[in-house]
């Protein structure tokens, strides 16, 4: 019998796992339509290509499984394939180096959504974790601009407070928190207050809700009924068209990545406490989404609303931007 | 009134220019259809990049004169739309560094025709100006196969003769000299012997004939009715339908750019002596190409012979190869 799960369109708006078969086997088994998936942090640019390389390699050993989408029509082509559609993206504009004319020829490679920052100030703007946010710089004002020209989703979640809201007012296009949570349940610098959530969404913008555990107010042992309520949380605030998911899947990674990713620039200063991540009950791996599924018709959604949260608000979104 | 110019595919094997309007301009003036248009020749990966990156902005700020030309259909298409078709492509294979997922990356760009190796030995093979051509190296072997899989043409004009004939028999693809002259004519370590024309014909290959005077009999005496005479000993040699014209145009360019050229590396030692280059008289720019046309009425050709070599033949070429 096929499930409302089977026919949904499910989009993972941030998954940075430890890219290989097992993995694309895991989204074929949770029915994941497309995702964002992270092929660059810190890495400058000659290593962010060679890592869209190694993506190639992916795309043409595992082509049974995942197909790179460039636009919606590929996304939509791959769920009528029964394939994962891989949008590359980056959570740092590191991979831009000083170069505006990089970003088209990422663009052209399939990267569609780019995090201005990561934690930290790059010539960009500044990240959640700098001691001080001091906003779009005037070179980001011109990444922002060439963004928006070649059809490049802004994202927010690890941008500091003041850069976050002066790229919403910089970006002709709608940007988006990818993978964040409410300030709301746990303050935390990496959740957004309710005021900044209507700001997003005030000015055309997209929240994805993230469920990482250790921004959720019950940590470690969260479950999927509880993401599902955080969700909720953000629909109460901007409306069900402007919310999707971005769990941050990190699957197959050891200790030394989440170091990597939790110092600037991968190696210098610590940023945070490294975390000892237990993903929620009921949402421990990317198979699992019918899951969440589940756990929004227990939580008495419409189909509706499920359609909406589950993948056809992202697709929405990336079709204007894109 | 039309003349059998105006109804031709004028396809240009080679073209070296300092990128800019009055170019995109001549090439309108002289009914070209499309070129190889070199992009890079010592620069690495990043920089590059970089010059692809101002390519954008040509076709960004010319849209009415070029377009840029990944298929034989963008190109036939650029024919019916009055604009020049640009093929990017590198002389030489520094570009791709050490990586080869480079070249996957740089085929996604629109580089259609790479040089294997530009005067001097590098990671890939031997130049005919290097004293010992060493032949295809291992590592060559690899770029071969993977240009031949991603479907980047292998161009040898300026590769030594080893290094050439072990990528035409390496090679799963056909394989050209872009750009070249007939040693048959006169002698010199960048014109190809008979023997070399006949072998990369009868192993499915493809040549293009250069006009560049100091290559020539004539010299920078030379005529539009020489460089005919030329193109007609190599057809005669391989046949009318192997046979196209790569020009080696290099307008707007001083004598500071052709040091560069011709010191390896870009700066260091000096290869040959310093050419003053005249082009023969009837095809001093690349707006006279219909004079051309011309020249191969006045020499008898038939229109069937005159719209392969014009430019039929590379599209053949080329479709086959991408």
């Amino acid at each position: 019998m096929t499930t409302l799960h089977d026919d949904l369109i499910v989009f993972d708006g941030l998954i940075i796992s430890d890219w290989g078969r097992p993995i694309f086997e895991a989204m074929a088994a949770g029915g994941l339509t497309a995702a964002n998936c992270t092929c660059s942090v810190w890495e400058n640019f000659r290593d962010t290509m060679s890592a869209i390389g190694e993506w190639n390699t992916h795309f043409r050993e595992n082509a049974d499984l995942i197909v790179k989408a460039k636009t919606v029509a590929d996304i939509r082509a791959a769920k009528a394939a029964g394939k994962t559609g891989i949008v590359l993206g980056f959570q740092n504009t590191a991979a831009f180096e000083d170069r505006l004319e990089f970003i088209e020829l990422f663009k052209e490679q399939g990267v569609g959504i780019v995090q201005m920052t990561y934690n930290t100030q790059n010539l960009v703007g500044s990240g959640c974790y700098e001691s001080t946010d001091s906003g779009l710089s005037d070179f980001g004002h011109e990444v922002v601009a060439e963004m928006n020209r070649v059809g490049m989703l802004c994202d927010l979640s690890h941008v500091g407070p003041k850069t976050s809201q002066e790229v919403i007012l910089a970006s002709k296009k709608p940007v988006a928190y990818s993978h964040c949570l409410p300030a709301g349940l746990k303050a935390h610098p990496r959740n957004k207050s309710d005021e900044q959530l209507r700001f997003i969404a005030g000015h055309d913008g997209f929240v994805g809700v993230t469920m990482f555990p250790p921004f959720l107010a019950a940590g470690n042992d969260a479950t999927v009924d509880d993401y599902v309520a955080a969700i909720d949380y953000i629909v109460n605030l901007v409306g069900e068209e402007r919310v999707g998911f971005g769990t941050d899947f990190t699957m197959g990674y050891g200790a030394k990545f989440f170091e990597y990713l939790n110092r600037d620039k991968g190696y210098a200063r610590q940023l945070t406490e490294i975390w000892k991540v237990e993903f929620p009950d009921g949402l421990g791996s990317i198979a699992d989404f019918p899951n969440l599924t589940a756990a929004m018709e227990r939580a008495g959604w419409s189909e509706t609303k499920i359609r909406r949260v589950m993948g056809e608000n992202w697709l929405s979104l990336l079709d204007r931007v894109w």
